[in-house]
């Protein structure tokens, strides 16, 4: 029998570097898994083989989180798919946790339960109804045992405290993380008191994932840490921040961009950005290091091999890419072989090949948040009355 | 028992679409079971359910062929390799065959068998032996009763006659394509006469693939067309290009860009730039349509969705998709929903989110091909001695 | 006899817009008048009819200021230059009040004697050193009996503090510029702050000029608004940008820029450019619009005409040129013509025609200013050694 | 009394390099002299002082040739510019000439006088109808005795052979531009062929100016340059380009840009990119080597200080520049007296500051040109009407 796996709380207790799997949801839709526009996870009971493999070469590229694909699988958000699903809320969290933790089994990965916003909330619904959403999900959590819970993708600290409180309830870790910008939550709270909030609700990890790019990120849990200090607390913090670039991007994030989410290709990450990333996530003294929407398994390698020399070893999928390009020293061509450097990548300014294209964008920026009737969810698919004018809107902005 | 599927020629001779799938090798390295530089497809022994979830995922998206994945498989490019490979080339090859013939029997699709340019013939082997080399993995296609066969990835069109010649005898019907632009090949002969030649050799569907963006892939294959046209000759046409913009391309591609391989994120093509390109092609009069390398499943699905009125239906995977962004409607934010229509796609200009990075770059252009001793391949890895002298060289260019 | 003409401070109490002219040395450096580099004025002796001409082009397009050619005009500085000049800064300055006080005579425009900030403070001298510096230029100014006095392009806070007290000494108005941004002046001094200090010193007008584009001092001349109104104060403000477009600036403005000061053609900013932010400026309350660096006639004229609403008139140079491009009805082609009307030039992203260029840089911050060795000014040209080892720090960082 | 100068045959028989000067129309319009749209000068007339100025500028930067600033002077055109003026062509064309004789007397430059392309020959008049339009320009030419002709600007090589051939009947050595590319007139006659027929009419210098960037005009003339000489013929070239960016254009050149006329900041050449131009047209053949719009008197300063160590002198502006940037030795901060070295200038990649804007554009392109009743010039002004017309055909596009 394999000895316990050392769980979440004990690894950065110890110092250890975490590192998180990439966003399932972005990429499964590259796959034709996932619908753009409702995101829900019923892939978990229609396709298992799919979300399987995503699992392993997550696993492969060196993850120690297996992280339930639950996105949006609360009942509220199910349901306001605007298409009939076949299954149930609970089949598609149960599956998801299956899935999960039988991938975790393959190597050395723990499984996190994940609970996301609700539209309950954003359509103003009390902390009762919003908390009886989540514990619906927790209840499967807690059936399938997963190692530890994450509350993440929440836009209000307000939703994302009702989130941890419910959450500990179950004696599990709890991590929370918001999909905020150095700007701080949709009203106005700032990171650092965000994350003071957090922590005194429960959470022992606090950080940021989604909506704006890594550097972004890493410079918003830094102001995490820094309210959290002084305020004379402690917590472990995290980041899984998107897989694209996003100097351009206001409060709301990448949501707010003209090319989210069909037009985004121009701005992915390259693995040597990730390194950069990596780096700069550890130097802040973040310790659980993953990605979200655009990540791809070769970014999560990328974060594996930028911090093997603090962790003391590779992920598996590096017997397929040699450090800093090294592969290329078997290439055709001479002149690709005169690129197996590091001092080649580590400059290169990549182009774009589209020089019909700006290089920044002006985001939209409604300034609608929860309160505003705009925001308030309905079941039934937009009318076409409804397109129209949200059309008409769009063009006088 | 099915009714026996229609053949390639069948299809193409009563003027159906026959849509490809996407290259294997950029898409394997993302999830981490191919190694740039080398570029072998040893995945197939090694790690048979990445390839075979690979597969599924372009017949879901609408691929109507399962090519072998064997790109690079032939012996001498395997010795090649630098690192000792613990199962023959023979084993890697029926074991591509296997996996594209189950996941064809999954639906509608066709094995296409491919072979490719050969090291031997980069270090000027001779003819005799460049067929020896191709007549190898032959024997494991005619082996497994592969539909059909493609000669894939010539630089010049001198070497892909020869796999054109040795193609043939084994009866089946050959597809032949080359890896060049408008310029023509290596040795200056132009798409016109490269398709002659290779129709005169027996290809019966000639074209282009990888190396370009598809637009001026579609280019080439247009002058292909008239060349063959004006010769009184008669071929189907097929094209699989990239799926990164390259309009800073000189002859010999992609290869030479400075951000070829691990750099070309921001080159990457959006769904929307492929109907785009799916519809040039059939309007060029195309009829096997597909890609190469960069192309995921998302991308082969929007070449599918462009030609479902001209097939009468949808790919299975377009269930997740609505057409044009109509999935969006269901999406949460309000300014989110109002990008839920065509024109605001088709007229989108996606930001690159790099302003510090220029939109075309200068290509590498050592000018050396077949013939010249820097093409000379060998068997062991480069030597740091062999490094710095292309490290300098690359400088001073 | 001509009536007197209303003085500066009449003007601005009374509520009217000023124009000031553009800046004098990268105008004529393009015309082969002006040294980059060393800057200093003496083409005021040595090729006067060029400087007139320029005074009337700015006059003709809308310049209700004609600010004497004397920047670097400081005996210290022309001392700095590296080259022996034949003239005395005393000739230099006495030959700037003549040529604006001619072209002055010619319209409805006042005659403004500048002083800029001095290489003696950058060498840490004392303020009476300074000071004395200040006054050999004022002498002139005060015999030459110009209308009012600018005090301008000065980093330091303190500094530009000792200028306006020696410039209050003549009884004559005194406005006073800064030439930083958002962030303060070099020593961390804030916009406000800057601003209160200038008006305790007695400055009847402060701002900025110089070193960052349009939008960013308006920006920062709102902080000073928003800092002397807080502070109880009052004054009117001015602002004379950069005609060239610095989003990528940090503290010390545009010369960090790796373009400055030979590269800045794609950073320059468009006639309609121009009508936005004489647009802001006025909205911002501020009263007294120009332009430095970079600033042609037509950028003037622009800004003439986007406030000829308010002031009833247009200017001189307005013959010439039809409101929002209307000139172009009379163009030969008629693709151009259809170019005639305002939505078109306002909504126009212009092109750089430069595929290999970013659109933004990193600039230089060696972060020294005052205080640091390195900004001691010596009167002899740098040294081959010196030369080399700031090479070599500029390729290490 | 002065020694003779040698006329501009032989100084180019003799191996000389002969500077051009640059295009009045662009300089005098951004310094309020100009209407664009009509492009007419009548400024040689109303503001002779600003004249004069420019032509000073640039032959003190290294011309030797003063072109009279008679372009668009004709009487068609003087006639079809929607707005009367008060002056005949007559008198517009003899100021021209007196100014530009005036300031060649001043150093060592030629007088040249220029005719252009006419409205009539747009318009479909004929032939004897244009010839005698042109005659009237001449005969002010011969009246004040200018040391040559340059027949340039021409779109069609059939209104430029019956230029040359009434330039012819003077006597004085005659140079025919057409502004076109590598692509040929409007007709679609090859550069090579277009110079072959200048040059059978009498031509001795042929080249080509305006509407393309300079590497791309140097192009076009080697390509007249082949033809000459293929044809057995001699001549003598020249070449006078823009001095914006303009890789995006297509047969129309630079009018076709979307930022044609008043947005063309981005695409300025930098001075650097003026050495470029100066030793590629060098390195061709062309010995006649000047500008076109965009020209300032510093970017004929750069092609002269280039060509400097072919013709053993610098021009009299470069007093006041030093060689690839050593003026900035002698700057205040050492960062930018770090930047006095040739390898920084020629190296760098100038941001344009505008993240929002593409680097190239799509040009319209409406295919019309002589024959074509779009093009038929009218007297009187668009009417609103017509503008309208052209307005919604323009967004169609």
């Amino acid at each position: 029998m394999a000895p316990a796996k050392k769980g979440i709380l004990e690894r950065l207790d110890a110092g250890e570097v975490v590192i998180g799997d990439g966003g399932f949801v972005f990429a499964l839709e590259k796959r034709g898994y996932v619908k753009a526009g409702p995101w829900t996870p019923e892939a978990t009971v229609e396709h298992p083989e799919a979300v399987r493999q995503l699992h392993r070469e997550f696993l492969r590229s060196g993850s120690n989180v297996m992280q339930t694909f639950t996105f949006y699988a609360s009942d509220d958000k199910l349901e306001n798919r605007g298409s009939k699903l076949s299954f149930t809320g609970a089949q598609i969290n149960e599956a998801a946790c299956d899935l999960a933790r039988e991938v975790a089994n393959e190597g050395d990965a723990l499984v996190a339960g994940g609970v996301c916003q609700t539209p309950s909330y954003l359509s103003c619904k009390s902390e009762a109804e919003v908390k009886a959403i989540l514990n619906k999900q927790l209840d499967v959590f807690v059936k399938k045992d997963v190692d530890f819970l994450i509350a993440e993708y929440f836009e209000h600290v307000e939703e994302a405290v009702w989130a941890v409180e419910v959450l500990k309830e179950t004696g599990k870790p709890v991590a929370a993380c918001l999909c905020i910008g150095p700007d701080g939550d949709m009203h106005g709270v700032s990171p650092g008191e965000c994350a003071v909030r957090l922590v005194k609700a429960g959470a022992q990890i606090v950080g940021i994932n989604c909506h704006f790019d890594p550097m972004t990120c890493v410079k918003a849990v830094k102001m995490m840490k820094e309210g959290v200090e002084k305020a004379g607390l402690k917590a472990h913090y995290m980041v899984q921040p998107l897989a694209f670039h996003t100097p351009d991007c206001t409060c709301q994030g990448f949501i707010d961009l003209p090319e989210f989410p069909f037009g985004l290709e121009p701005r992915i990450l390259s693995r040597w950005d990730m390194h950069a990333y990596a780096r700069e996530a550890y130097n802040t003294g973040i310790r659980f290091i993953g990605g979200c929407c655009g990540f791809e398994p070769y970014h999560i390698r990328a974060i594996a091999e930028e911090l093997a020399p603090e962790r003391g070893f590779l992920p598996e999928a590096s017997e397929k890419h040699g450090n800093w390009g090294a592969g290329l020293e078997m290439h055709t061509k001479p002149w690709v072989r005169a690129r197996a450097r590091r001092d080649y990548w580590e400059n290169l300014k990549p182009a774009s090949g589209r020089p019909l294209c700006p290089s920044m964008s002006s985001p939209d920026a409604w300034g609608v948040t929860k309160g505003h009737s705009d925001l308030i969810q309905q079941t039934e698919a937009t009318s076409k009355d409804q397109l129209k004018q949200l059309f008409d809107r769009s063009k006088s902005q």
